[in-house]
């Protein structure tokens, strides 16, 4: 019997029924009209949603690896320098590919829970002297350990330090769900894909490109092809693609801003921090704590539960697959056993998020955590009573 | 946003997505033999799942309603006697039908919250000295009030009166979710629908006819061209169908008899009363009672909950549906606002179920009923967690 | 390999892709304002497509044949008199219902190949010295002949008799395809199906009723209660239905209604016309004739096509299906072997004619039949060019 | 109105409904088992498609086009000698990207029509006295000109030559669709997509790597991360992905593999060769030469249509496609406007390559080339009812 339980993964998220329609038709002519009528209010709409209007919307068959990988390669020559960040696995990997690209890495380390420390990407950027830090990345949500970054800060200090260096930032898990804001924040690449806040299947890489990273792009000499910045924007500029474009996943990105921006995104983003308080009422109920070490670093789409001590976070989420039917996230990395994660973004609802509570307090329960049944579910429960959200439109449930 | 929460309402229930496949295809020519090697296998998984080997399938594109009409006169004349009897809405209506079509009904009452009422019926069947009645009818699961008849017991009856009647049944909300055993019941009719134990929405009314009502197929004078179960009969034997037949739902039919088959009908019915017991355990856990009076007339199907006194299990639904999305059945006749209905049949999961349980606990601690939130959620926790379910393949969570 | 060509039966029709995903959905409360919401849209709309602002529209979960018992069963009574023709395999069948359901019919033959005979239908009114004929009945389009009949002709007929009869017309494969207007013609009741004109899978009962139906229902004395009108009516009232609804087919039936309104409902009849033509030149072109008598009889929904003497028009359909896997209509009843049927409504192209008409020619060459291969197409080919459809807007093919 | 013909663009395809079924679902755990149990079968499915039981197949999220990248990224360094040829729109892209990426590329030019030049490709191999040729690259179909070219040759002058290079093979538009023998021809690299003969969406890169191949991958020096063999071999090996799967393609990768099995890989080939000859017919009918030079260089997937003198083949697809919603392939490159293109491979009928040529003929007489209406059409229908195909299973019409 197939059954289809919600999946609380940090994406990719449950993916609405109205996008699952949407994406499902017949081949159309991807050189024709057709397809740039679908194409152009989704750049449109891109940057709408990144909150800019001086950046260019890109978009390529891919993920959001091969987004990082379009970033450095259309921006950074071989040997150039860039200042980065680790405090999580998707941040690791990030300095891994800029390493592999042949960049010099300034790598700073932070503890997994802690976000961006802005004291050591200061040091490194006053350091400086010469200017030659070509690129400052950051991770906006980092998913490994549900912690979120001040992006605005880190511009802060470029700004003070008067520091030319581009800011790329990874927004794979934030945008969409939490506030991004590429202009106001002054982030020359913005880095996402279509399986998380746009709860589209995997398969498109997703880009606001700065005017200053447009002009870095004339003399970044790092190779590329399928990944190059100006085939995409001059194909794009003439209604077309560099080759066959994902018409699918693109149709259905131009309908999933439309949803978002129905609901107004400023709700989309107090529902996702209001759910992701129901489940933080939950996880302190339970007497446990997130791996996120203070509310200020709390990531409203993914929640790291640190598991107690002699208990194992990896052993909890196959249990609670195999036994339950219910997908958690494991630990990854340094805090792999850890912790498990529960992903809160994308289509969730109120009981949705309680049937994952109940999955893990199940789960918890037979796996002898000091965990009382349904006390994480009460706490959510009184928390969303008490903070209500806009009322669901029944229609819009069948829509 | 288009949000999709599981329904609680006791039908039609939620749609396994691998049969919303099944019936999204397009027109085939119903003429050909491509509708009936679809066709065949429905009509033979129709007769496993009721269990007889002697009698006929029919399907009709209508409802249940429409299968209770196509029983009654395809076997009955105006001015027949038939003995039945009302505890509840659904009986009512069955009852007001065969009113309406000139049958003399000898109606028996009992109170709703109780099953057949044995005695009263024995009573009738003896006291009918010319044995007039030709039809004694039985609703198998009164879906209004949430109480199982003992199908078994009456056909006894019958049996030590021997009395001539036929037995006829309707299993609307029972058949593929409860036990059936229309041949060992000595059933002549049984009554259902597609939108039930066979997940598929609805617009089919599924029928067997035993050898007996088969006869009395030929003698039975009330009108009827739509429904009439030779002309069905007929056009079926040669592989076809009187008019355009349901294609789509047909094909859903068989898919989906497969798919309870590939579970095991013993595990369905299993499954069912596990859910059925989970919520059982959260209503007792409130300190509430079911309409049903007692254990052994609970339904698997469908659990109707009475509201403390003063409170209205009508508001509670309106409140479910429109602060948290979720769909519940509200009280029916005698017991209108007086209970609230929680549908548990179909396909449905642990977690699922306590996430319908905490939209409950949510709303009726919103209204004030004295109930302590999570208390029904942990106690249908725990109940799910000693008894284990089959463990669910996360494959077949794919299929 | 499964290869999906259009059909070419006389209904069911090709679904076009947006209606499959319309009708796609999950489970709803269809007590709730959400179906409502679907619910009223529908039926204001199939008063619009019945060009009526007088009567009611009535949806029944059941076909064109439940439509038709509807009709008799909720206006007449035991013993009422009826005049009817019959042309072809439809209006035979409806005969054959009537008298099932005690009807005294009177009915007039026409050849098959002919439409209403005005004049028999006069003798019959005036001869009606008493006024005793309760209801004149006519095909609209008759589905085995291809053959349309002149309604506005019949209620002259009525008019100048002055015969109170009521004028139940069978609109099963025109209405939403031709011309059809129930007010002007006074209508009493409109019967169609979701399969043909709308574009559906088979599955619900469409009904126009005008206020002098609604008037005859309240004496009408036949026994009925799955399709009686004054529990439908009474229900709808109120928001809701007698029984469960066929939800997903109402949405759809909404969304189909939308869908021939955007392309204007005099669009929609002018494209039947110029497909049908298109067809009709081939079958010129084939030195065949069609069974419809004369011009004026021409269906635009269906064509019959006499095949040569000595052929047969049944091999005709099975070789097409077995060899090039497109489905034709059989001749039925008098025309069996006789006829094969082109059907040419709902979703159709002027290429996907073309493919149908080859199909038609490489079958027929196959079985010998005195045929040039291409002279059909070419015929086709050239009316279509010279008479230009509305252009497709390509966004839409994809939407 | 929507309307939906089949396209005749040479890829994407028109995709079959049971493959839209099939990636028509919802979440799942990436990094669960279920995952890995849809995509180990589609990664030995490849195997079994390319003829190959020595090579690895790896699928990543993108297109050809990142095949084309990954190929040579993975086994080349900059700087490395390259020989390719070009004589079409896909071999020059596949040219401009090995210069992007720093290559030394000897191109051999051949006329566009005509395939591999054999003699040059020898000349240019006997030429290299040391071997430094690392690669030789050949386009199995070259799209934009409808040619195959002989990759069992270009093997075989390799290995009289014993040059070491190895051979790099875009098999995009035959793979799948037209026989294809990676080890038979020792292809060290094969590449191919999604959206040609595996008939899905585009969105997938797929390719067959060979053990040499696999060999020169560990010293080459073109940075990679997104597209790196090594890092997709090691997670594959552990049942992962190095990021996020297309899980939804995979799984319809997987079955469009188990669909072209159950016809048989060379029932397959045979119905695209019978297909194809079928247009060749109506082209030489039309009295129109393609570009292929000659028979043996027929592909069987697209066919590039010379337009005669003075007429306008790019005007000819904007025709079809506005007037008929009809959607062919321009002409590209050096045959820009001097061709159009019938695209015809995946899923497709004789009477849908009837219902193109229909457009096509229409076309053309609308803009008066001298082509007799109907002539094409004819000559198809011949070709195909004498040269008949597999018989339809009409029950696998509806699967």
């Amino acid at each position: 019997m197939s059954m289809q339980n919600p999946v609380f993964i940090p994406g990719p998220t449950n993916i609405p029924d109205e996008l699952r329609r949407e994406i499902d038709f017949g081949t159309i002519d991807h050189r024709s009209s057709v397809f740039n009528e679908m194409f152009q209010p989704a750049l449109a709409g891109v940057k709408r949603i990144l909150k800019t209007t001086t950046a260019e919307a890109l978009i390529f068959p891919s993920t959001g690896t091969g987004a990082w990988e379009a970033a450095i390669t259309n921006t950074l020559s071989p040997g150039d320098k860039v200042l980065i960040g680790r405090w999580g696995m998707f941040s690791h990997r990030w300095i891994d590919m800029c390493q592999r690209h042949g960049l010099k890495v300034i790598i700073v380390e932070a503890k997994w829970g802690k976000g961006v420390p802005l004291d050591a990407y200061a040091a490194a950027l006053y350091g400086d002297r010469d200017q030659d830090i070509k690129a400052v990345m950051v991770t906006h949500n980092e998913t490994a350990t549900g912690v979120k970054s001040d992006i605005a800060a880190v511009r802060e200090l470029l700004t003070k330090a008067k520091h030319p260096a581009m800011l790329l930032v990874d927004g794979v898990s934030s945008i969409a769900s939490m506030d991004f804001r590429m202009d106001e924040w002054g982030v020359d690449i913005a880095i996402t894909g279509s399986q998380k806040g746009f709860m589209l299947p995997p398969g498109l890489a997703i880009l606001g490109v700065s005017p200053k990273a447009l002009a870095a792009m004339e003399t970044a000499k790092l190779p590329r092809t399928f990944f190059d910045f100006r085939d995409m924007l001059n194909t794009n500029a003439a209604g077309g693609f560099p080759y066959t474009p994902p018409v699918q996943l693109i149709r259905g990105l131009n309908h999933a801003i439309g949803m978002l921006e129905n609901e107004g995104l400023e709700n989309v983003f107090a529902r996702h921090h209001r759910l992701a308080q129901g489940v933080r009422e939950a996880v302190s109920a339970w007497g446990l704590k997130l791996c996120a070490n203070s509310p200020d670093l709390y990531s409203d789409t993914v929640s790291a539960v640190v598991v107690p001590a002699k208990f194992d976070g990896t052993k909890f989420v196959t249990h609670a697959a195999e036994k339950y039917g219910v997908a958690f996230g494991v630990g990854l990395g340094e805090v792999a056993g850890k912790v498990f994660r529960i992903g809160h973004l994308g289509m969730l609802t109120d009981v949705m998020v309680c049937s994952g509570l109940s999955a893990a307090e199940m789960t918890m329960r037979d796996l002898k955590f000091p965990i009382a049944a349904g006390s994480g579910v009460a706490a959510a429960q009184e928390y969303f009573r008490k903070n209500e959200a806009e009322k669901l439109s029944p229609l819009k449930d069948a829509a």
